[in-house]
């Protein structure tokens, strides 16, 4: 997979515009006032001047909120025209849940002219707090009048929660012959594990592809990238991954496994992947992003276990925060790991822009200068490079440090 | 299990005395400057005045400290006599690591006059760094001179790495007519996660009992005591449970399992229940206990597995720290757990000794006084009571909350 997509890298090149850069897509964005204090855009809708084929994710959560379950109805069909989506409250474990997410989508099919079934719906914020239709009532007309290719940047403000920056990024690529483009925005900077990144994406594309391979790109693309980061072990009830294709680009129906296909694959993970490390780099209270990749390993799936076991590691996260190379926490995690490897075969490297060093060899101590390390460790972008020197399957999984600001962040999030 | 435990618990008294409160036992610490600049004893020795029956469970991390492939070694024959023990340095992942651990085996047998393979060795601290056997050298003849019935505060002392406080339990019991005594010693503060919460622990007991029986009685006690303890999710390379039973009491041997044995068992449960509360309780920036439980899931396994993904979740940790009521992350971490339950079904109570409110019933908010639950949420012990009403099965799970101090700790633990 991965060869695949460093192969075709040159043939991507990153645009702006975000979930209104692919052609034949608007947002807009408002601050509804579902919590009474925000000072901040809270609701947004994406529009499509047709009806696309659509596919999405969802969090593998056993508790999932009432829009996963609203949007799952509406997509069965693999068609769609528009996304509703607040924070603020992730109208999930209330009493109204499925009645406020249905209703949202009402209201905003109603203001748009569209089917209610070809509305995508999505909430994310405090899990178990009572909803009202009332914001939505007032705002999605106002959303719907104002609808408008660079409404790209209220509505991405609109999605944030405890995200610190806005999340979004596009392409463009030649795909059969056509210029097509791929777009999007995304939040999550807490709740974030493995089985999908907590958070929402919602990708808009012109290529002209079927709602199978969509599903078939996401899932494909969603396992090397949002499977791939972890904040803190927390995965989310309310999780949505939603990607919606104009058909604008002209190109010929991509219907099957193909040349094209691979390029549409390509560009989406230069899309998804940078939404990746950025998910990490902003996880709640991180000053650092961690790039943990494990090579030579006898199966993808003990790279990637093992990956995501250091990625994962508190102790590990609290040491890079500090700058501390403490390697033996590195190894570690990779015991508690589920992953499958001689211990004394490990190499571990330390690298950043500011070098790099090699701190285990044969799974024992290797001498390295602590005053460089230091160096390479105080950087914002941290790579761990670790060799199991068993076999060739590799996996690169992100994360962040571990930081006073997350447990700030988190022990009055609801107030 | 735990009715068994209940029924028979008037049968044990506490009493002082820790690891040597059994007949027969002497301990000693002493401070070998392990680490250069510690102030706090640093190394101990148990020893039993003759051969004991003994048993151990070990880490399940696959990297695994050189003291315990050497005790593994020493116990293959059900047999022990002494323990040497060092914080400071958990001589693991290190090139001379099995040389040091044995050597300091042969120092103690010879200090001690005793079988060099009748000696188990532990230690703990710092990952990945070399080790010299000179503080051994040096301060094990000391420790033989000075062993006594009243050396188990310093060698409890000696234990410690970032715990703020011994940790040593005993207890008296009646078993076949005879009075019987169980104590131990035990740390572990960070790294502390299910397969063996991250910990030494040494018991001691003048039980007549098989080494075969002794290790049935750990494992069982074990599945319910430490393994139901997480601080933080890290597993780490050097856990060790050891016991040593030098049968003075005089009861007829157990060796098979028996009213006695059921005594035995609760008896150990007594001291073991103990040591799991106090080592969560103690973790590392810890200002608070919580503890889960799970009733009434339809099988063992999901109420274990409920219990431990909720206490190991850092959101739900965070927001207790802050005493606030945000049940929801309850909800999400039963969600992204392995346990099967019916979300409409579930409810959540919190209590402590202010008193006990309901904030979710049949899995949707259940309203209470948020005043109330700021004042339950603000004692330093906090239960967490999920009902999933769906089975008879239960489980209890201890952690702690998530604090400023645990990343400040672990930040530059090195140092």
């Amino acid at each position: 997979m991965n060869k695949r997509m460093e192969k075709s890298n040159d043939r991507i090149k990153f645009i702006g515009g975000g979930v209104c850069a692919a052609k034949g897509f608007k947002a807009a964005g408002i601050n509804s006032h579902i919590k009474a204090n925000s000072q901040k855009n809270d609701m947004a809708i994406v529009y499509c001047d047709k009806i696309c084929n659509a596919a999405a994710l969802y969090t593998t959560n056993k508790v999932k909120g009432a829009p996963i379950v609203i949007t799952k109805q509406h997509l069965s069909d693999g068609k769609a025209q528009a996304v509703i989506v607040n924070s603020g409250n992730a109208n999930t474990c209330n009493a109204n849940g499925i009645e406020i997410a249905e209703g949202a989508c009402v209201i905003a099919a109603k203001a748009l002219k569209i089917n209610v079934d070809d509305v995508i719906v999505a909430s994310t914020g405090v899990i178990g707090q009572e909803m009202s239709l009332e914001p939505f009532k007032k705002c999605i007309p106002i959303l719907a009048e104002n609808l408008s290719e660079k409404g790209n940047e209220d509505a991405c403000e609109a999605i944030m929660t405890t995200d610190t920056r806005k999340k979004q990024f596009a392409v463009e690529a030649e795909i059969g012959g056509k210029t097509c483009h791929i777009g999007g925005m995304s939040k999550g900077s807490g709740m974030i594990n493995p089985n999908m990144a907590t958070m929402l994406c919602f990708i808009t594309t012109d290529v002209n592809i079927s709602s199978e391979m969509l599903y078939q790109a996401l899932k494909q693309v969603n396992s090397i990238t949002y499977n791939m980061v972890s904040v803190d072990g927390d995965t989310s009830t309310n999780d949505t991954l939603a990607i919606l294709a104009s058909g604008y680009a002209g190109n010929k129906e991509i219907t099957e496994d193909c040349d094209d296909f691979n390029t549409f694959i390509c560009a989406l993970y230069g899309v998804m992947l940078n939404f990746a490390r950025e998910t990490a780099r902003d996880g709640e209270g991180a000053t650092k992003l961690i790039e943990c990749a494990v090579k030579n390993a006898h199966s993808e799936e003990t790279a990637k276990a093992a990956a995501l076991s250091v990625i994962n590691s508190p102790l590990l996260k609290a040491a890079i925060s500090a700058a501390d190379a403490n390697w033996g926490r590195v190894m570690c995690a990779l015991g508690y790991s589920d992953a499958e490897f001689d211990v004394n075969k490990v190499s571990v490297d330390f690298a950043s822009r500011a070098g790099r060093i090699r701190v285990c060899e044969n799974g024992a101590g290797h001498e390295f200068s602590e005053d460089e390390a230091f160096k390479i460790l105080s950087e914002d972008e941290i790579e761990i490079i670790i060799d199991l020197n068993e076999g060739e399957d590799c996996a690169v999984a992100w994360g962040c440090d571990l930081t006073y600001d997350y447990v700030k962040i988190n022990a009055e999030y609801r107030s």
